[in-house]
């Protein structure tokens, strides 16, 4: 069974880079720089991402999010307080977003399409092993740590940390009651993945939002 | 695709079910109560797991670990700080534990058979979503919270709520910065799995301990 399992999991896997190739060329002609969000269930995914939309739209940007979950609405609900188009996949049962729900819950959203966005966010499934595996056409993948979860999470899940293009501490407004050792997570972040951005953030104060917001516009800007 | 993935998915998880069936008679055989952590990545599964084995050998019973991660034996390693006989198990890219890898684990090792054992507590890989559908054979799963994580998971991750006998809430000890809603968490676990007994734990301060130790002492006097 093992040998049927390797050779259905490549299957799955080769159709969704190919779903991906497909999507990411729409994005690139929308003009939209798409990233992808990943992370522990509970690291702050949705509060970050709600700050991050509510500071674009203020700076002018067009920004819209796309907020992967199992169940319920909850997170498209918080995002939509601030202001920007949100829609909500839910997986029912599957443990990650892929790219064939993308395109087609791009294809259904007939109030936001692509054209004229200058952000895509998409909101993965909380999950720090399966999503790694699932292109979906982003330019940029983010994986998110929060003070809470300990240092070593890199270590421990190594593929979510080497397949990402920039990293996210959250909740640095928890580092202290969390006996937070800041230079240990640092070193075990680049021990996955040397020379990867870091932005150390709190979603609650806003600390660390100006470089963050500084290196989505300055990716924005490489068409 | 989609059939094909199905009936291959519903033969594993068949087979892995008879394998679970034949542990769960070897336990019983044994006379160990098998418990199975599962918990989102950083909930705080070790330190608990830590606490609760250096208690029970203070109070002269014999209990052991085998832990799952991806990579590193990190919690092997805390978890041997106990005393108790403790063995890593690393799954290399898979997002969960199954019932095949415990047996093959349990025959092993060798310096610890099962039996003269009173608990053995599997701690999973951190994963809301998949160890959810993987039997162990375990007679009690424990499925843990923290309160940093939001109150909302037992909504999001329903499959993991439903399928477990007791629930912890760890890090009680962070519920103020944290401005952990507790009557929220405690009803949204109540809504999945109604009547589930809850502990309130702090892995640091001892707090919520006693019912928890009282618990399992409970569950290991029903042979």
């Amino acid at each position: 069974m093992t040998t049927r399992i390797v050779e259905l999991r490549q299957g799955i896997l080769k159709k969704n880079d190919e779903l991906a190739r497909v999507l990411r060329d729409r994005y690139t002609q929308a003009g939209v720089l798409v990233l992808n969000l990943v992370s522990s269930p509970g690291s702050g995914k949705t509060a970050f991402l709600e700050r991050t939309l509510r500071e674009l739209t203020t700076a002018g940007f067009k920004a819209a999010a796309l907020v992967g979950d199992l169940e319920t609405d909850n997170d498209a609900k918080r995002l939509a307080a601030s202001g920007a188009p949100v829609r909500q996949i839910n997986t029912h049962g599957t443990c990650h977003l892929d790219a064939e729900m993308i395109a087609r819950h791009l294809d259904e959203w007939t109030e936001r399409p692509l054209a004229g966005l200058d952000f895509l966010f998409i909101e993965n499934v909380g999950n720090l092993v399966c999503p790694s595996s699932y292109d979906l056409g982003e330019r940029v993948r983010v994986a998110l740590l929060s003070v809470t979860e300990g240092e070593d999470k890199p270590l421990k899940y190594p593929t979510m940390f080497n397949s990402a293009d920039a990293a996210v501490i959250t909740k640095i407004d928890l580092a202290i009651p969390c006996e937070f050792q800041r230079d240990e997570a640092i070193k075990n972040i680049h021990e996955i993945r040397p020379s990867i951005e870091i932005f150390e953030t709190s979603s609650k104060s806003g600390a660390g939002f100006e470089p963050w917001l500084a290196f989505l516009k300055q990716e924005r800007s490489k068409r």
